[in-house]
């Protein structure tokens, strides 16, 4: 297991962590000046959300070249099923399309990817999961030809309904197995899968296949179904322990802290939370 | 698969779907006037809650004997573990103790367990899951000497931190493996499993330690971690799947509607939440 507490240089910061993936939401750093913020600290790496690269991929891909921060990857794919997205599969593939062009053009190497909830008309999880199968697929040869892998993110199940049909490590490997495409993998986040006692056994089974890692950490009394997530020690998740079994089964990568928070983080100036995160991460993670 | 078109009389009513899981919610019924309202409907069993049953346990056990509708339970023990319940082990034992008398009082059949969450001062699942087993294990004898069962209940994984380590039907049955006692089992309640896909797979390897069945729906846009459980048909859950899964692995009990609903099922005529219910489950379960 690798020691964090003297080279912090594996962090990655997820922008979401200073609400950059709600309009509106955070004291609305611009990517330049939040890649300053991250080189400033000797942050390794960085992920993106659409919204705010719109348009400027490239040059915000150069920016982060030139200040040193790894741009990790994108933040995310459109859903592919349920009900809070495009309805019309075409529209899907088309910003699915563009999704994986604006990972390139950032230099970035992974697209993530969030399913969407149960189908509407339908009951339960397994036709949805063959459905993301169906509309993944067409997008593959695009991503490799693109130097893009894409990152299979199961959700934590109280966003079944809408958000993520996809809620368990073992369903996105059996997703990855189905569709057997050596740049489709999973990204393992705390905040969803700290619960699962079937993860080691699972990520034993990803071996190369974990693309990602996410953290954060699960407050005990969580108030707010998308924007509570705690930061890293003030939770009840097994940080360190999660984390063995990531790297136990090979992974090497960016840890990327990636904490949604209405309520307390995003309310701060971001260079305190850019502080705390890393002085957590050498210490709890 | 049982056909409940034409004959609900293997439908019980968890008295939760009137509210009486939390003081001052719902139309306040007392037990007897409850137990009228389903007799008089032809539903077949009833599920208590421990404050409304306090003191007089043994006569509305007769009562209900005398209007034919049969206790299945009582809702439920002490936290075993996490923030919420008590803090001295001492107790949770007596607590425990008070709740099995309760309901071999009531000639119910089955006390359900809710295991709490994360212990204090502790991180992650595992090691929870083991003072739950060590918790656990003391009061099976009492429980067999009142001929009363315990079923385990596995909440949604959003109730991790502090209201049950417990998460997955897999989970259940490996304390049930570990304490193997002929009267310790699980209680599927859909809402709380319905997203798992290898709930299948457990239920077979469960058998005849499923000692419950709970029906509900899933909203697809839950606003309440607690208090927002859907009617049945109202949500995404596929509960004629799961009522198949469930009896072909050997069940034939009791399906007890257990709805916490305050802003909609709560604030309706209880008359009307019974209708409903019972068409529901004639039709969608």
């Amino acid at each position: 297991m690798r020691d964090f507490s003297r080279d912090h240089s594996a962090l990655a910061l997820n922008t979401a962590t200073l609400g950059h993936n709600v309009p509106g939401a955070g004291a609305g750093w611009s990517p330049e000046r939040t890649l300053d913020a991250c080189a400033e600290r000797g942050i390794g790496g960085i992920v993106f959300w659409r919204p705010e690269i719109a348009g400027r991929a490239a040059e915000i891909g150069r920016r982060a070249r030139e200040t040193g921060v790894k741009v990790v990857g994108l933040c995310r794919s459109p859903f592919l099923t349920g009900p809070l997205g495009f309805q019309n599969p075409s529209e899907i593939t088309d910003d699915f399309y563009r999704a994986i062009d604006e990972t390139a053009a950032l230099e970035g190497d992974i697209l993530t990817i969030v399913t969407g909830g149960v189908q509407p008309g339908t009951k339960g999880i397994p036709g949805s999961l063959s459905l993301v199968a169906d509309r993944l697929a067409p997008v593959l040869d695009h991503a490799r030809s693109c130097g893009v892998r894409l990152a299979l993110e199961p959700l934590h199940p109280m966003y079944g309904g809408d958000r993520s049909c996809l809620t368990t490590t073992r369903d996105a490997l059996d997703l990855c197995d189905a569709l057997s495409s050596d740049i489709l993998g999973v990204a393992i986040d705390v905040y969803h899968v700290w619960w699962d006692t079937d993860l080691p056994r699972q990520l034993r089974r990803a071996g190369p296949r974990i693309f990602g890692f996410h953290l954060c950490d699960w407050l005990a009394h969580t108030t707010d179904f998308l924007v509570d997530r705690g930061m890293m020690g003030d939770g009840v998740a097994d940080l360190k322990g999660l984390r063995a079994a990531v790297e136990g089964a090979g992974y090497d990568g960016f840890c990327e802290v990636e904490i949604f928070s209405a309520n307390n983080w995003w309310k701060r100036d971001p260079a305190e939370v850019l502080d705390v995160m890393t002085e957590r991460f050498r210490t709890v993670c």
